[in-house]
């Protein structure tokens, strides 16, 4: 399938707000500003709600393809025939037509699984469904040692200007491909760091960028989920704006992922 | 039941690194790091599991608590008879043991939401069950307009010097009580900004703490999530440094809570 012209949707919302300078009720002013939107978005599965979660409703055909394929719900691009976007009044419903193959092991994984969940694993409810023991990625490291730290640099000093929600509505998280060489070639953005990833990966995968040959730069701290969400992708390097876990740290190293953090202009920390 | 001693555990690990500085090799020295500790934790009420998060692992009973009463799945501090905390090596199991009438509606809950589930939301498969129109929550104003913002500015004054575990390893969440004059009464700290305020909330549960009478301050942005916990505790006010989301505004004024961001030492936005 190909990726729809989207309806323009901004991601942002005006509201009310009373400003308040210094500590005086005195020097509050009545005004309005920019908000990040946020609504629920069920991602449904031939006609299956699998899961629900709180998105920037922008990029959405992006982020369904990004979530099925960094979640493993599909083996690759092509099994996903079909991505609809139908908005209601409070929330978006995302219809994606998988291949029959890939849906039937989805209802398998579903029946193992009933139950109600948690936050911050995509919604595993017990032990041993957790994967943190990653199989190693199919990719060639990305740098030499002399290659890195100038790559790091270029990305971080571009990030922040390809942050248009961020910089219009604050605490907004960016996900952005670069190269090899560090030169930022994509950004989405999105109030949850996974969402952000997985709309990235989702446009990497509909123009069918080699994702062996650059790497993931995340304006967040890494955390576990996207060092996994990489992994699936088979992306060789997760470089991040602020500090890891060691949960992220450890699946990194068993997958064969790089991961660098503390990312500024002219510093960062790699994890060895 | 009452608090345990907790076993002593930092919530740090070292781990080793490299550290560029500059954008050349030559500026790289081998060396460790502190890194915020994160490990899935399993929380099974009577024996059955029903939610796996990653969490920075300490203060787990009063996380326990707190997810409990945060989410609904008790009614009261009272209906947890028991929480115990066993330590594998790669993941913690907290057993809870919750009075039989909160078990029958959490069982019933489960069988009407077979499935895998999202993030961020807590595990919602459908949109259905998305409450966003919760009651308006028991309880008074905290403060009249001019108390605000001086109580604002005295809790983000104060704040910084409470986040040890954020000034060790960055990139941790901290979540804080305050009473209405702003003195930070409690910080509680995570890789995960809601499982920060559960730990916060469940120390409050175990204290006995009127919570109708103080605010919970947050480092990190305002989500639905934080102001649907904060709903179900009657606490009267939420604020965050960080942005909030257009959904966690509208939940707000439909709870009742008042919602104050981007709060720092003598300005903040309050939304109306």
């Amino acid at each position: 399938m190909k990726l729809d012209q989207e309806t323009e949707r901004s991601g942002i919302q005006q509201r009310p707000v009373l400003r308040h300078r210094g500590t005086t009720s005195a020097g509050a002013t009545a005004t309005t500003d920019q908000v990040a939107e946020e609504l629920p978005v069920a991602l449904v599965f031939n006609g299956i709600s699998h899961a629900v979660m709180m998105v920037t409703p922008r990029d959405l055909q992006a982020f369904a393809m990004g979530f099925a394929l960094t979640e493993g719900l599909v083996g690759k691009r092509s099994d996903v025939f079909d991505i609809e976007v139908q908005e209601h009044a409070r929330s978006v419903e995302v219809a994606l037509t998988i291949a029959q193959e890939d849906f039937m092991l989805l209802k398998q994984q579903r029946r193992s699984m009933a139950g109600r969940s948690g936050c911050g694993v995509c919604g595993v409810e017990s032990l041993e469904l957790i994967d943190v023991a990653p199989p190693r990625i199919d990719a060639a490291p990305l740098h030499d040692a002399d290659a890195l730290a100038p790559a790091i640099a270029r990305a971080a000093a571009a990030l922040g200007e390809h942050q248009h929600l961020m910089r219009a509505t604050g605490g907004v998280h960016a996900a952005a491909w670069c190269d090899a060489s560090g030169n930022v070639l994509r950004v989405c953005e999105d109030v949850g760091r996974h969402n952000a990833m997985d709309k990235l990966i989702g446009y990497l995968a509909f123009e069918r960028v080699d994702m062996t040959q650059g790497f993931v730069f995340m304006s967040s701290r890494a955390s576990y989920e996207l060092v996994r969400k990489a992994a699936r992708l088979n992306i060789p390097m997760l470089a991040t704006i602020s500090a890891p876990s060691t949960l992220a740290i450890d699946v990194a190293l068993a997958a064969g992922i790089k991961l660098v953090s503390f990312c500024r202009k002219d510093d960062c920390v790699e994890y060895t």
